[in-house]
């Protein structure tokens, strides 16, 4: 049985995907800036149109409550997610969980399906941290994991504070909301459900999250006269990184990734004397990660000392698994089995605004499928019919969580 | 018996040392900039003093000449290198054959050595290629492989022609010198005579080298979100061949070098969707190295079929090998021999004006230590002993080809 306005629920995300358009077909909303407002006042307005209360707390994260019986607003079953954007962002990271929430709440409303509970929909404040870091900032306060004080203080590349900036757009509020279940929707943002033709993700958890800077030094030599048993080449060295940190990824399930590389000098006949590198490491389970935390660590040294290299290696994120609530998780498939959609459990290996809000209240996630595993580009697209199911699925579960 | 003034020569080199003199130590002297023309004019008045006469070929090769028996010109046994300089250059690099020539001519007229073949000190314009290219851009002119307008026509980044610069520093002259002979001394520039406490290396070529550029296109994509084996990382693809290549250097002697990367889009948690970069591969043997030729681009189309790479190789230099006179390689290894120096034989990796030389007349080279190995920076150290000893070994195969 479909409920939901799901031709109201695919325009406002075409709606919302114009604010901040760019010439590619995509659109940028960085956090805090002008563009970022223009899609949170539109927001407000579709919160207000929709009868609800709207609510706005010191971080900047919108709430629109549709109360229980009685005026009741408090603990409410709350489902979100974040309407900021990378550069040249697709139109559904975040938004579709967000505007699926609200298109849940106008459909309760007008039809007046019955809920103990009051329910609320939620816009977290800069989850992609592509303009203030850390990224999922709305949702690590709203989950009491950061000082606002701290997080006000973070400043951009032009020297603007995360406070000055939600000071200037209007949305530094004095609201609070602490939600007494949390589910969000969300795109998988990679391949496994399109490869595999399957319509609903049940989300375990969180990945846990590794990341280094690391250099290594050697010695700038000619390309000819020096022996090849002779050479500190530092750019060889991350490349047998490289290849041993994939073998022991593929072996584990773990995901491995250098993702920056800087070769001095950078010159065709010079062995590369020094390289700067990123890794990133990612395992969805806790033990497991933090063996293969110190494997990674293991072999970058072996490579270093196999090439008389010296190395800095400095560890800057090192987040562990979130695993998710099991009545929840359960929840979830109950519904996509009784509509027939097909089902696969997964665990998200980005970060989710989920993975702080299940510090205060039973949590869970429902991914749909990301067409060709594409996200944070223009091309990012997920079909209409998914959009539905995944929506009709999330909205079973907030009425069953408000009773 | 040691017959040259080695005082002298050593202050040639620390005079010539400090013209284009740079804050770390170093030189720089860019071919037909004002530096070059300052140590050009600086050579120029040595060649003078020492009583040769003076003459410049229209690339701006300086030669100085010493008559044989009845003023004769033609045809001499010449030795000679280059004295432009890479960035923050050593002070040994090239300058070291041509100074010790003019000193081995110095030491002639001075002394009133016989000789029934006039004798000739070259300094070639260009060798380094650092500003203007191809690199050993006088050689090439000598020894008749270019075309002098091809070469004329040759600009630097800001839109400067050879032609314009040999004019404007007053080095592009008429005459035309071909010899009989010719011997380059040389430092190795690399680490082999040094750690094996060896003074002599007889050189019995130039290893032949290959130049790539090239690049992998994948798909980039999210580092958490994407699966180890559904992955198109362009980076990844690249390390396998630095890997591979490098086995494959290591069991057949060969130099395999990656010196310049560039990762798009260089994002600490995205895949890599682009890679750009160099391949250097050398060797001393022709049918050797074309057959690791082959394999090299194997090894990248593999690597690029495996990762679902897109692939773009495009060769930009294929020299192949040259060897040297066996007589006169013979000659060297007589005269070190009879000093009762210690000798190795050994190619040179790196390209040499003696292996352009080598086109017009009977040719070799003389290599003598390099501390550690190191070139191309203001540490490249030869002992003054080992100066010595190879300017000495010079002069004698200089006498006998003079007769």
């Amino acid at each position: 049985m479909e409920r939901l306005n799901h031709g109201r629920l695919e325009n406002s995300l075409k709606e919302l995907g114009k604010v901040g358009a760019t010439p590619g077909g995509g659109r940028t909303r960085l956090a805090l800036t002008d563009e970022d407002k223009a899609g949170r006042d539109l927001l407000c307005r579709w919160i207000r149109e929709a009868g609800l209360e709207l609510k706005v707390d010191a971080i900047g994260n919108i709430y629109g409550i549709l109360p229980g019986p009685g005026g009741a607003v408090d603990s409410p079953v709350m489902s979100g997610s974040h309407i900021d954007t990378v550069r040249d962002a697709g139109m559904f990271d975040g938004c579709l969980g967000v505007l699926s929430a609200l298109e849940c709440l106008r459909t309760v409303r007008e039809k007046g399906l019955p809920h103990k509970k009051p329910l609320a929909m939620a816009a977290f404040t800069n989850e992609e941290g592509a303009r203030f870091q850390p990224d999922m900032m709305g949702s690590l306060v709203a989950g009491g994991l950061e000082k606002l004080e701290d997080i006000y203080a973070s400043v951009d590349e032009k020297g603007c504070t995360v406070g000055e900036e939600l000071e200037r757009i209007g949305y530094r509020g004095t609201d609070t909301i602490r939600p007494s279940a949390f589910i969000e929707y969300h795109i998988e943002q990679g391949p496994l459900l399109h490869a595999q033709g399957i319509q609903i993700g049940s989300v375990t958890g969180i990945y846990g999250i590794n990341w280094w800077r690391g250099r290594f030094a050697g010695q700038p030599n000619h390309a000819g006269t020096t022996p090849m048993d002779m050479r500190r080449d530092a750019l060889y060295g991350l490349s047998q990184v490289h290849v041993r940190g994939t073998e022991l990824a593929r072996r584990t399930g773990a995901r491995f990734t250098i993702g920056r590389v800087n070769v001095a000098p950078g010159i065709p006949n010079v062995v590369p004397g020094t390289v700067d590198f990123t890794l990133d490491l990612r395992h969805a389970d806790g033990p497991t990660l933090e063996h293969l935390n110190k494997a990674v660590v293991g072999i970058v040294n072996e490579v270093a000392a196999e090439n008389g290299l010296e190395l800095e290696l400095e560890q800057n994120v090192n987040a562990r698994p979130v695993a998710f609530d099991a009545s929840l998780i359960a929840m979830v498939e109950r519904h996509a089995a009784a509509r027939g959609l097909s089902l696969m459990r997964l665990g998200s290996p980005a970060g989710q605004d989920a993975q702080m809000m299940a510090n205060v209240a039973p949590t869970t996630m429902i991914f749909v499928p990301s067409i060709g595993g594409l996200s944070h580009c223009p091309e990012e697209q997920t079909g209409w019919p998914d959009v539905a199911a995944g929506a009709e699925v999330l909205l079973d579960c907030l009425l069953e969580l408000a009773g």
